[in-house]
């Protein structure tokens, strides 16, 4: 079969002819790709950003987004049917940690990850998985436009449902970066919280975008990152809650400069670096998290949002042939929402 | 009346003469001081690292750590008496606002903080307060060695507190620091959380110090801060909270290297630079959380813990006359446990 | 001043010329009423079922949800001013005891209740409550039609805010009776959770009301209190969550049989008993929760909601002579909303 | 090989002669049983109470908390070896449904209770279960007297975590009933919460084990259940939570009346029936809660706990021949703290 893989960093994707994956283990399905998630992750993955924190061998094939319909699967997976369509929970996880026991599915330290830790991805005609990563969609769902609930939205969603115990009508949630995940988290925080969202982005097409959404106010951001503005909008006390979906250049040292008091940054974007004096924790008590996708249950939650509506995608499609010229519309801004590969 | 005063940043105080504070308000109440604590925060005043953040008109008397007895009180003051020992809340909050009316004291944005932001504090024979920021603490109870409870504490209890829902058996905190707050933050843990507490200090003698807290482990922290005890003693996976009380030098960093992924860093001590890249809040996806003071219950928490004798509090007792002198010893590292002010 | 008193139990209210109220402490004031709410409770206090709870000495003016203008103020409430037109918390509260401290206003055990302990109500022209009872509404919006928010609202709302922790997109919470806090329940529920909401009633006229605020599902309870209709929609499991807003006759033993393996009973109305052999709390893990009015943040939230149009109220506006006419149409049924009293 | 069996409600067990289990899945193992609590839940089993509930089909063999040695394993078990001696969490589950996916492992819908369904337990030399069910206990610690963690101690262990979140220094927790699992459930709020413990029973000689566990305080329950003892205790406040470990007779009706406002009753025993008015549930604000054993996480804490020996377990051995006298003696409250049958 035909997969997009990566041998150097920094350079594009080769196309390679591979052996579909085959049936090991139990619990194992093979899944037919039928979508897959073009994810700024992936830009960062041919960077080598993460090489140094997961340290994949290559070559592998890239693609951790991925819905499809499934081809074959072990002796022991009696839940599921070939031939049901599902969308995949990105992480293989052992089942028998603690994290697993507690549904923590991204804290077990001995999952894979395709697409991403050098195991092969979605970015190819098939895939091997676990069936525990597995989401049955119902017959009659187009599914494939769901494929960048599988990473971005999860991660969109985690982020928000994480703080939505501190909302409560009459908070204000700033979204910064209105992209593939940010146009997702706006929806997410309407959908399952009383507050209010300021969406932040610096592309005016983008903050069209949030507009189509319904968000509550847009800034588009100007030398300060919007900061002014989000005082103003505020009196001066700032935002209960900023989720940054950038996380790079200035935006850490703005977000904080829009918390108010108590308040919380909470960091899904990636690339930067934060500083903050150890006086400002304490002094205005805030807290600062970090996202790392989700859990099962989680995008379960996201789906069932998706099929109510409540959380729509704006997404362009490619050939599978394209992955290359999708990462770089990718990297160059133009797509608006998420890009997604047809095999 | 006889007040130590901050007149000049980076000079000892000045012992000036002063007339009796007064009752204005209804619920005011006018506080014979039987015990003043000497704090850190006392030295960062002094310094001047308060300055740009609340920018207190000077001189002011400092001591924010305060016990005494009622001498006067306002008329509408019906739940205490002249005469009644007491412990004092450092904050005199507005009780009408969200954070007021959610119990959360210290974020209230109208409150006045004697000893800190202008306001004339308990380094004095008497001081002004609310009656709200009074406990009351049973005859033949000798308030004088519970000074340091009344900031120190409180702040070390709130701190473990507000992790405490994270922890369960089999979890592992570090405490940075067995200093005035850190000493009370090891026996908080153990005496509110099922966790085991390993206590990392530069110093033989605060180590000693812990050993006698009964402190699961001890880390005497060499050049690089504690980081390679801490993880051969978690089989380099990492503590689930490290909660730091120095704050400065290179401790926030090490603190990072310490957490395990999902673990929590708390800061309470201040002072330094905090710096981390936005990847590696997203990767381990750590929670970072600051610390001020604590509220009201929480303080009557703390008192009641005191009593029940599961926290036992190292004092120091000097003249109020040696107020200059005790700060000196503090900065030097001289004091083991906390420092009180006898006028 | 005219006010309507209760003189005996079961007997009309009377009409009294009674001494306007004055202020006696530092924080009174007296609220010239604009609008009083008729509920439930009220014909529950004639009825003498709150007799041996709160023993009120009679006589005294009922109305405990009250809207108005400030037209006196004690000498310490400098955040009001006379003219401000507030809602009125329905509970007068201690303010320095531990559950006042924590923002839990309705536990306080040294409150009282004007309108329902033997303190005077607002079914007069004026009312002496406490400053810490008043949330100011902006001049421009019309406060009559608020005033079911202060108790009939708050007691909803709290209820839902309850539960909300509990609750994911794809719950369902069955919401029995759409009447004064039913049909406030019901939007409250859209509006601050991700869950799908069935509203039960008995009366074709309240389900179309249901209708109207775009409830998931509608069952119109016919002999089995409507139990099977929630098991068939359900396929047998039962929902998440039944908030219950009668309490009364078969309700409760009709509320356990709707709820799921692991759900929970919310009780809001009251008047019969509730029971359940142990094994059932046991082999389902069923948590049954009652609920009291709510805190006066929670208050401030349900109006937040109000003026974003997220929570609208059905109103019907009977003047002050008339309160004896608007009790017992509540009494019949024949109110749909809620009835508000102008004096 | 040997198993105790029910035949017929209302009888003895037979010892009958079965084949031993065998591996039918890849992640079954077989394990050696080595001892076997004896719980009164098997008497309720007897009884038939559980009949009309999950219907087991007769015969089959009873023990549903077990500890052993690994004897067999399927071939998917990685993480386990044959020759490890482990405790054995009392249910089977599914794995892929919410509930697993959540680590809320009693509320799978699809699972296997061994010694209680239907499904062979542990009353015999030999058991098949899910190597999902297993927690590895280092070699040289004694896992015999383990065998009542797996389920009276779990659920101890549950009750006490579910409502550790609303206790603080100051709190007080009354425990009815110290009998298997009270007599565990005291040394669990003592281990992992700040709240003091008044046990309550009407033996003088569980009063003395009371004793023994440094509890706070003891009430030996005369006509009264031990109410009046109870509010004298608590200047007529009541307890802020009731755990009550009987459930039976009047203890529901006794638990309500010790509860302070706003407190939480928590049923773990089972067998006579709970009734309140509505009122009271909104009145007082009370929760009411029951617990069904606990999740697989649960019961490594708890063992965790044992290990560090804060909790201690009174264990009275039987020969597995005397299995029926052990159910007798239980039944007749002969046996102080658990019996475990040793095969």
């Amino acid at each position: 079969m035909k997969a997009f893989r990566l041998h150097d960093y920094n350079k594009p994707l080769s196309i390679d002819e591979v052996p579909e994956p085959k049936i090991d283990g139990p619990y194992d399905i093979i899944v037919k790709i039928k979508g897959a998630g073009v994810c700024r992750t992936d830009l960062h993955i041919q960077e080598g950003i993460w090489k140094g924190i997961v340290n994949p061998k290559l070559p592998f094939t890239l693609g951790h987004e991925n819905v499809g319909i499934i081809e074959k699967k072990g002796t022991a997976v009696d839940w599921l049917d070939v031939g049901d369509q599902v969308i995949l929970h990105p992480y293989i996880t052992c089942r028998h940690c603690r994290a697993c026991r507690a549904g923590n599915d991204m804290h077990c330290p001995y999952g894979k990850f395709p697409g991403l830790d050098g195991t092969d991805g979605g970015y190819a005609e098939y895939l091997k998985t676990s069936a525990f990563s597995a989401i049955k969609i119902p017959k009659g769902v187009d599914i494939i436009p769901m494929a960048p609930l599988a990473d971005a939205g999860i991660t969109a969603y985690h982020a928000v449902k994480k703080i939505s115990p501190y909302l409560y009508p009459g908070s204000l949630v700033a979204i910064i970066g209105v992209g593939g995940l940010g146009h997702i988290g706006i929806q997410v925080v309407k959908a399952i919280t009383p507050a209010k969202v300021v969406a932040i982005d610096i592309n005016e097409e983008k903050a069209k975008l949030a507009k189509e959404l319904n968000v509550d106010e847009i800034i588009l951001a100007g030398k300060d990152g919007g900061i002014s503005d989000v005082l103003k909008l505020t009196d001066n006390v700032g935002v209960d809650v900023v989720i940054d979906f950038v996380g790079e250049y200035s935006t850490p040292q703005n977000a904080l400069r829009m918390v108010r008091k108590g308040g919380i940054y909470s960091i899904v974007g990636y690339g930067g670096e934060f500083r903050n004096p150890t006086i400002d924790f304490v002094n205005r008590e805030i807290m600062v998290v970090g996202n790392l996708v989700g859990t099962y249950n989680e995008l379960s939650e996201l789906v069932n949002l998706y099929v109510q509506n409540k959380v729509k995608l704006k997404v362009q499609k490619f050939p599978l042939e394209d992955a290359n010229r999708a990462l770089e519309e990718l990297k160059n801004g133009k797509i608006i929402g998420r890009g997604v590969l047809i095999p």
